[in-house]
């Protein structure tokens, strides 16, 4: 594997999975008030055309991982939904 | 400004701004407990190899913009340091 790729690969995975510890987070806590919605919303937005950017360029890396941190942000933005109405702090 | 230029300018100028919502968010309410830091930890690791992947193929839209989202992990972290303290929810 050439060091572009490796980089690429590496740097991708590490954005990708970024995300994970906070979707843990607000599943075991069931509190997400002090997240912000907004930058999951412009996240999406941004990994959204970094897919198409890869597929311009026909970059594998860029492709693969932007689509996974697209899925991640969505699933923590449908968590923000659903304990947002969790205001009173118990578990639902 | 050919298309490929256009959409990995746009891209990382999203990804880039993203953790400004957040930023302003901590900022505004001093409440960063919902908030996961190993998230921050993890981007300015992935942001940081993006560069270098950057630097590798000379591509000034992945320079610019990552160095951009490392200064916004940076910035959250400290936010998160400084106001995790605030457990009592009072402003600081």
């Amino acid at each position: 594997m050439n060091l572009k790729l490796a980089i690429g690969v590496t740097a991708g995975t590490l954005t990708a999975i970024a995300a994970a510890p906070q979707i843990f987070k607000a599943i075991k806590t069931k509190k997400v008030a002090h997240v912000s919605p907004l930058m999951f919303i412009i996240l999406m937005a941004g990994n959204g055309l970094w897919c198409w950017y890869g597929i311009v360029l026909k970059d594998w890396p860029i492709i693969i991982t932007n689509s996974f941190s697209l899925a991640m942000d969505l699933i923590m933005l449908f968590l923000k939904g659903r304990y947002s109405k969790n205001v009173s702090g118990n578990a639902i």
